[in-house]
C-alpha cells in the first residue's frame, strides 16, 4: 500500500527559487560568472578577529556553548546589540524588546506565521526579498505587491491597496532594497508610516543593508519615527560580520514580540549559543564602526566597477539604478525587450543575473529587469560579468 | 494613541513552562537542588574532542562556516548520519530523506505547522514532551493525550480515540519516554503501527534518548517496521555529543519531508554550518559507539544512585518507574496525595522536581507524579536531592 498525505493547500505551493535556478544552471557552464549571489565579499569578513574570538571561547568558555543555554540567547550580545540600536541608531528604548534570532531570516518565518491567520493579506514591495513572499505564502497568507518606482514603494499605491484589502503587515526594505537597490526618501517614509497608523498595519522594517551606505546620508528609519510603537525592526550581523554564523535580531513592541519569543521557544527551541558568542567576542575585538566603513569602501569600489562597466558597454536604453549602498544593481530594459530570451541566453554567454520575475509577488506579470550582485566576486570578474551581460543585451535592444 | 494588535487565538494561548517555573522559583532558594533540568552530564560531553575538532575547523576551513552555505547542511554530516541510520540502525534506505535541523526541536515546530491546518487534531502520550504539545497548539492544532500505563501509550486507548476524532499525526517517544521513563514494548509498537496504517496517521517517532540504553535490549523502532513509509524519525546529537550545538535531524518519506525542507528553507533559512561541522569533525575523532557506551555507564550509575536513594528514603507508597535508559525517573503517589502541596513545599525543602501536570496534555486533570532528572547533577547532589524529596513526601503520605 502506498501511503499518501494531504497537506494544507498553502504548503503545496511551489515557491521555486530563481536565484538557486540561476546558480544550478550556471554550474553546468564552464567559466560561468554568477551575478546571482547575495554573499558578502570575502574581504569584508573580519576572519582573523572571528578566528581569534572563537579560539578564545574554545579555550576558556566552551562548556556553556555545549549545554542548553538561555532561550533569550547570549546576554552580552543582547546588551551590545541593544546599545547599538538605542545609542548609535537612537531607536526608542522604552517599551521595546530585542530578540536574537538565527539570522534575520528566522524572523521572516516567524512573523507572518505568528501575526497572521491563513487567508490574511500582507503587503510588500512589488519586487521584494523572496523569503518574505514565500514565508508568508507558506503561512497561508496572501502577499500583495505595492507598485514601486525608482524611489521604492509608492505611498499612494499603498494607500489605495490597503483601503480595499485590509491587510495586517507591511514588509518594507527601506535602504538599498533587495532587489531594486532603491532607497525610500524621508517624505515617503513619513507618508507610509502615516498610512500604517491609519490602517493599523504592523510595519516590518527589514534593514539588513542599512549600515552599508557608501553614498549620501542616512535617512530616518521607520523605527526612529515610531511614535505608535508599531514597527518591528529586523537587523542582522550577516552583512557586516558573517552570514554563515546566522545571527540576526528583531527589535520592537513587546506586545508584538513577546508572543514571537514565546512561540519561537516552544516551536523551534533555542538557537545555538556558539555563533552568538563568536559575534559578541568579535565585536569586543574590532572597532565595529571602522569595520563597517571599510566594508563601505570595498562595496563603493565594487559597485563603481559594475556601474561603470554597465554604462560603458551596455546599450543606451538599458536603465541602471545606481545604489547608494547595499549589494545590488538593478537594470531595467525597455518594455518591448524580450527579457525572457535574455534570461535564457545568458547561460550560453557565461553569465548569470537574476530575472526580475524571481522577486515579483506576481511573477506571471510582464517584467523587464535584472538584479546584479557586485559584492561576491573579485573586481575583474565583476567587470567581465557585467561586460558579458552588456554584449548579450546589445543583441536584444538598441 | 496606543497601538493594539489582534493575534490568532491559538497564538495567545499561554503555554507556560513549568520546568522553567521550577528553576526560576528555585533560583531564589539558597542551596537549591534542581531535579528539573534535562541537561546531559558535563562528563558525558566529549569536550576535548569537540575543542580539538573546532580548532581544526578554525585553522583550516573557517571561511565556509562564515559564508552562506548549502541549505541542506554540511554534506559530510549528512553522510555520517545517513550511514549510522541505515547501516547501524538498519533503517530502510529506499525512498527516505534526511534533513539536518537546529536540534530535533526544530522539527517539533515544523511538523505540526506544515502537516496540519489550524483546527486539526494530533495525538501524543497523555504525558509528553511539552515542546510538542505547545508547538502543535501554537500551530493551531488540538493535541489529544492518549492514556498510558507503565509500558507507555495504550494501543487500545489510541484506537478508541482515533476512531472518534480523525487526527493526523501521532507523536510518540518510544524509548525512556520524557517524562515517564517508560519504554514501549514491541507488541505495543506493532499494534500502534497497525492502528496508524488503518487510520492513515503519520507517526512522528521522537527518539532523542534511544541510544542511551543502560539496561535491557534495544526494541525494534517504528521506523524499522515502517513498511508503509509513514514514520518520520527524529534523532539528535544533543544527548550524545552536545545539546548546545543544536544539531538534530528528521529521517523519513521524501513525500513528507520535501515540503518540510522547502518550507524550512523559505521560512527560516539555513541553519548555521559551524555547529554541524563541529559535530561532523568530532565524530571523525572519537569512537562514537564507545562514547555512547561510556555515557550509558555514567547514566546507569547516576540512575542507580537516584533510584536506590528514593527506595531507601521514600515512603513505601511512592511508586518509582525505573528507567532502562535516558535521563528521567518518574514517581507516582497514591491518588489521595496532595501533590500540589508537595510541589509548592519542595522549594522550602530546597529541591525542585517537575510536577506531572507540567507534561500533561490536560494539565487541569488530577495528577500524582513527578519527573526527576539524574543526569545533570553530580552524584552527591542526586543523592541529597532525592533524599530531600523523600523527606518531603513522608510529610504527605504513609
Amino acid at each position: 500500500m502506498t501511503f499518501s498525505y494531504e497537506f494544507p493547500e498553502w504548503i503545496t505551493q511551489n515557491c521555486a527559487s530563481i536565484i538557486r535556478e540561476v546558480n544550478d544552471r550556471g554550474a553546468a557552464v564552464s567559466d560561468f560568472i554568477s551575478l546571482a549571489l547575495g554573499n558578502p565579499a570575502a574581504e569584508a569578513i573580519p576572519i582573523d578577529a572571528i578566528r581569534s574570538a572563537a579560539c578564545d571561547i574554545l579555550n576558556t568558555n566552551l562548556m556553556p556553548a555545549l549545554q542548553y543555554g538561555p532561550s533569550s540567547g547570549y546576554a552580552p550580545l543582547l546588551e551590545q546589540t541593544w546599545e547599538r540600536l538605542t545609542k548609535e541608531k537612537q531607536f526608542p528604548d522604552k517599551d521595546q524588546m530585542l530578540l536574537l534570532l538565527s539570522g534575520s531570516a528566522q524572523g521572516l518565518g516567524l512573523i507572518p506565521q505568528i501575526l497572521c491567520r491563513p487567508g490574511d493579506i500582507v503587503y510588500c514591495e512589488e519586487y521584494a526579498f523572496p523569503n518574505f513572499i514565500n514565508a508568508s505564502r507558506y503561512a497561508g497568507c496572501r502577499p500583495i505587491g505595492i507598485p514601486m518606482d525608482e524611489e521604492g514603494m509608492i505611498p499612494e499605491a499603498l494607500e489605495e491597496t490597503v483601503g480595499r484589502t485590509c491587510g495586517k503587515i507591511l514588509y518594507v526594505n527601506p535602504n538599498f532594497q533587495n532587489p531594486t537597490g532603491s532607497t525610500l526618501p524621508l517624505a515617503r517614509r513619513r507618508k507610509i508610516y502615516e498610512i500604517a497608523c491609519r490602517h493599523n498595519l504592523v510595519i516590518y522594517e527589514d534593514d539588513p543593508y542599512g549600515d552599508i551606505r557608501f553614498h549620501g546620508n542616512p535617512i530616518e528609519s521607520f523605527k526612529q519615527m515610531d511614535t505608535e510603537n508599531r514597527v518591528i525592526f529586523a537587523g542582522s550581523y550577516s552583512k557586516t560580520l558573517s552570514a554563515g554564523l546566522r545571527v540576526g535580531y528583531l527589535f520592537g513592541n513587546p506586545g508584538l514580540l513577546s508572543p514571537v519569543f514565546r512561540v519561537r521557544n516552544n516551536q523551534l527551541g533555542q538557537n545555538p549559543l556558539l555563533p552568538q558568542m563568536i559575534i559578541s567576542e568579535t565585536l569586543q575585538r574590532i572597532d565595529f564602526s571602522a569595520h563597517i566603513e571599510s566594508i563601505c569602501r570595498i562595496y563603493r569600489r565594487k559597485s563603481r566597477i559594475m556601474v561603470d562597466t554597465l554604462k560603458e558597454y551596455g546599450p543606451p536604453d538599458m536603465k541602471i539604478t545606481e545604489p547608494e549602498g547595499g549589494m545590488f544593481v538593478w537594470i531595467t530594459f525597455p518594455e518591448e525587450t524580450d527579457c525572457g530570451a535574455i534570461y535564457r541566453e545568458q547561460f550560453a554567454a557565461g553569465v548569470g543575473a537574476v530575472p526580475g520575475c524571481g522577486f515579483a509577488v506576481e511573477p506571471e506579470k510582464p517584467w523587464h529587469s535584472f538584479r546584479l550582485n557586485y559584492t561576491a566576486l573579485p573586481d575583474d570578474l565583476i567587470k567581465e560579468g557585467a561586460r558579458r551581460f552588456c554584449s548579450l543585451a546589445h543583441r536584444y535592444i538598441g
